[in-house]
């Protein structure tokens, strides 16, 4: 299964834009509720819990290490490296882009970490379109930036068994209708994981 | 897996909660696109569409028609009714019930409607207490009444691969959180359908 996410991620190869797009890519990879919420009013996460689906799990569930194998782009909003969640990537060899207005001075031993602070989606495309496999993070507003400017060419989306009934919403904003093609999906503990690629 | 949609739908077998609720149930069956839409914003469909979905295809693609088989009750509001949606009962021995503020005059050849005025809740509710299965057809108005009530036993949900990023919510109003497992799924042309009960 590891070998289909491939296919999907790279999935531009067949399906890029430009010739120079041979095996880039830009992702999403994200977990909501079945009613689309990332997290319920009060930001907590404290719904997401495994329960049981005897006989329904696959074999592999297409975890997080096998995707990020094939990411070679880190690209998260300052709230999220304002919450450390950088540092899960340092000494992985991958380029970190952090999208903010004001960039901080590095901080020690952080030196893999890049500042942008204009144009965040053209870097980005550069980055795709010489090759690169990028991963959007998030947070929202980072996320909500690229599909409302249609770059987003795969997205993985793990489903919670959870009707929250309110929350903070994953696909909140307007944008560009985005069609889409299964290229995977894995079944653990009544989560249902889905990998898209862009049609 | 039809016998798996079996034991979700009567899941209350094990998870009722009286003891009259042996066999009872209340069930929703849905389209969505994965951001959570039923329609466009126009009301349109045009974007269920088959995308092929090769070597990920299950051997059962959990039918329609087996799920109307272990229903005995349909539930549908009274625009439903209007759009004729329910000359496909006619016939097939089920009960039919319109929840409906102003009852026409029954129509030639259409005994087997029954109109509800009030407390469509309280008759589908004793409906279930008695051992029916009860099948919510829509539209949006009934189904987010009964998710107000907490009201809802079993749901299956097909997932339509597109991001549409504007239209008419499926999961809209605000409903107490409804903690669900899963209890079967199909692929089929990139479209996954999710069958769940609740826990």
């Amino acid at each position: 299964m590891s070998v289909i996410i491939s296919e999907g991620v790279g999935g531009s190869r067949r399906y890029g834009r430009t010739v120079s797009s041979l095996t880039g890519s830009i992702s999403l990879r994200l977990a909501m509720s079945l009613d689309g919420y990332i997290a319920d009013e009060r930001g907590g996460y404290d719904w997401i819990v495994p329960v049981p689906s005897p006989g329904l799990d696959t074999t592999d569930p297409l975890p997080f290490e096998a995707f990020l194998d094939d990411v070679d782009v880190v690209v998260m909003g300052r709230h999220c490296y304002d919450q450390g969640q950088h540092r899960d990537y340092a000494g992985l060899g991958k380029r970190l882009i952090v999208a903010t207005s004001s960039p901080p001075a590095p901080a020690p031993g952080e030196g893999f970490v890049e500042f942008v602070s204009q144009d965040v989606v053209g870097i980005v495309r550069a980055a795709r379109d010489a090759g690169e496999r990028c991963f959007l993070f998030g947070g929202g507003v980072l996320v909500e930036t690229f599909l409302a400017s249609d770059m987003v060419d795969a997205l993985t989306v793990s489903i919670v068994p959870v009707l929250l009934g309110k929350g903070r919403p994953l696909f909140g904003g307007r944008h560009p209708q985005l069609d889409l093609a299964l290229t995977a999906y894995a079944v653990q503990d009544s989560k249902v994981r889905l990998v898209y690629r862009r049609r």
